[in-house]
């Protein structure tokens, strides 16, 4: 078959069908998909070309991307095709470029909307800290390996700077203290897509608490240092809701930790961004408890919770309250059932 | 067929297998992926239900969820059935009662993993506004109506308490000014799982410049408040590897501002979680050029950045010397090509 | 509950709201979201019933799934039930029959879209190349269970039959006149990862599926430049596993069309990319008839295929055969159901 000869490792195609949830509320592709698509496709070849000898087995890892420019917007329902072309390797790196066209399958009309170039970085898979050698490619002419050498030595060079640049950042923030409410505080914003919705454009309750979820369960992890599970969800009121489009911030903090259970408060901002006129709004709250397994499923202690000033002693008192309110009706409901 | 005659429009069993992606890095599934299975029966079952009568169409929407245990963990490979049935209706809101059980389909084993109760209020599909109607169900005993009665009447009152209680929340934090770096900076975290992964067990790159990108989206859309769209990513470098099961934090704030561009500085923070000796570390950094498209994909003005302080000063006087760069260099690649 | 009795291992039921990413841009569900429900469910009761003795674990593997007519087309926001039972075992195979009916929870409306055939060998979780013992389930009367030994030995005929089809896609550089074979081929590659896989680590074969229906789809869409839902699949034979980390190249390529149908060959091949030694290899082939809808959901005049070259004329000889031998076998049911 012609793309799998020896020569072909040296290029691939991927295309596919740019669903809603790969764009924007209007219908334009998020640039974010193109990138990974582009990256995928680098991965691949940059993957199956170092394979091609013997040795060590190994996955390309991408270790920078030129700079690259979104020339046309991208629509659902078109085509993306990106195509990746090996174009030079030194002894530990390989240059990938690649080219994206949007095709519109209905119109036929097809446009150039990428071209990047990145550059890999072959990992052994025995031994992930060792970097395999390149097979070398063959160049039409010595102009073309001669530009290849350039553009290497040209992307080395502001590796190395930026590493250096990057090198000196320790955190600029100081870090707070571990253990306390601040150290594990964590929060993540996410815009509702259509697929997070029912069919009246509002996001389905299943998919904020999954969201809720994922932010309690970080929250303890952060805490714990251990595998996390959640034990319990309080009731949860659904007030006010969420319209596609919206951007939600979903925030957890810890309230109390009990020895082998912990608090944890989360809260759903919602911001309708283009409506701004209705200003940001809280949409849900709800505590969760989540508790900390070791290798046996079996619970860990928890380390205590270092509380700092009186809102914070506040909210503890009250996460008590409702620790030994669960805990009471929890027997309760064992005596009843003897 | 049994599962569609009148009566058995009152219960529904969803079932699926939980894959790798549902699960955090030991094989627990998240709490958050019950969660969302538990709603989409509840929302299936509350909305067949309200549309069994003439009149408005309508969406079942999710009001309330009652305290839910968890009460064992579910792995990857096992299947989780999840059966709901409505146990309650009142004028205006429908009860779900839903069971969920894991089955190990390879050794046989079974178990109770969660009983939840949901609350759901049928709005109309033509007035978003309108709460329908509910069909009343038959009860087989008037004890059974009497308790689902009180169950009503008590998360009724609790919904009123809460509600009274979050009026009161007027987002506490003093929002910062419109158009300033701190109005529209953002961040996410994101927990890294095992279809982000390469072989390897690393985050794929382009995974991270997905996540880099919306964020990007989210800082300017915030600015503006209209249709963005990503214009270029300047070269980005991969310095640090992330492991799978490593939460990143990934934040974006504004540095710069032409007539009709918007420059974003991305920061991507690697926090490894349980290797907790390892500590937090910045594994990519990059800048993002996005615009503003009216309804026509034409650009918009993009009101101008206010800045405080001379740190902001000195990051926007940078955006300005790579923006100007980049128009120069398009400028001679133009020349060139005439 | 009844579903964990004895007898019920025998039969399963999955259902879920569909959503705007399973669907095209008009609203069509594809027909791959539902062949991929279908197996799951398939691989679900197979894999159970396979473990009610004592022995090695097992997961059930799909061999091959029976032709497949979509009946009727499905939308967003209308719940998909998928229930499937076992009706026939032998020694090494699972015979599954499963029935799809398509719900509109606010209009109540219900039709019956699919019914498939799936066949399951069981595979050990110690040793993926041994097969495991099937143990036999009991007939209600002789008659069924001789109608289940037929189908078994006709499959088992066409299984051995059926070599798997060689041919190539060559992805002409010049631009390729409309309505030619050529003009509208495509191929899109995807990288197995963890969530496309069973317990084996071996890619579902619902996952396989669900991408061969989308390249179906977009080169029928390329040829029509109209709406293509996808009408039936032939018999696939699933002759070789593929395991998690290949990359999979799904191509397709028109055959037939008649006045209203097209029919589309589609090729599945492997790469194990780190095991370059293996090599690439044919998984899957089958061939997807599509029809092309108007606005009304009603079939439009399919343009007709222009040949070029002996092979395709062949192509499409064979691709008539197979279209008569399906309408008369259509017309032969249909007096046999008067």
């Amino acid at each position: 078959m012609s793309i799998f000869n020896a020569q072909a490792t040296a290029s691939i195609q991927i295309c596919r069908i740019m669903r809603p949830d790969d764009a924007n509320i209007v219908g334009n592709v998020h640039g974010g998909t193109i990138l990974k698509m582009i990256e995928e496709a680098g991965c691949i070849i940059g993957t199956r070309h170092c394979n091609t000898q013997n040795g060590d087995r190994c996955v390309a890892a991408l270790a920078r991307v030129e700079r690259t420019d979104f020339l046309h917007p991208v629509f659902i329902g078109e085509v993306a095709h990106v195509s990746a072309e090996i174009t030079y390797t030194s002894k530990h790196s390989v240059e990938v470029q690649v080219n994206v066209l949007s095709e519109n399958i209905v119109t036929g009309a097809k446009k150039l909307t990428n071209k990047a170039t990145l550059w890999y970085v072959p990992l052994s898979l025995q031994n992930v800290a060792k970097i395999i050698e390149v097979p070398l490619i063959e160049y039409s002419s010595p102009e073309q390996e001669e530009a290849g050498k350039k553009r290497y030595e040209a992307q080395k060079l502001e590796r190395i700077e930026t590493k250096v640049r990057n090198g000196e950042i320790i955190m600029s923030v100081s870090l707070p203290e571990p253990y306390t409410v601040a150290f594990s505080q964590s929060s993540l914003i996410h815009l509702i897509g259509p697929s997070d919705c029912t069919l009246h454009g509002f996001v389905h309750g299943g998919v904020t608490m999954k969201l809720m979820d994922e932010v309690a369960g970080i929250v303890a992890a952060r805490h714990c240092k251990t595998n996390i599970v959640t034990a319990s969800v309080d009731a949860i009121n659904f007030h006010r809701k969420i319209k596609k489009g919206c951007v939600i911030t979903v925030s957890g903090r810890m309230t109390f930790t009990s020895n082998k259970s912990i608090e944890i408060e989360v809260f759903v901002d919602a911001d309708p961004l283009v409506e701004a006129e209705k200003g940001k709004y809280r949409a849900v709250t709800a505590f969760f408890t989540c508790i900390s397994l070791d290798k046996e499923n079996k619970p860990l202690l928890v380390p205590p919770l270092k509380l700092e000033g009186e809102e914070e002693q506040k909210q503890f008192e009250e996460g008590k309250a409702r620790y030994l309110q669960k805990k009471a009706k929890r027997l309760a409901d064992k005596e009843c059932q003897q």
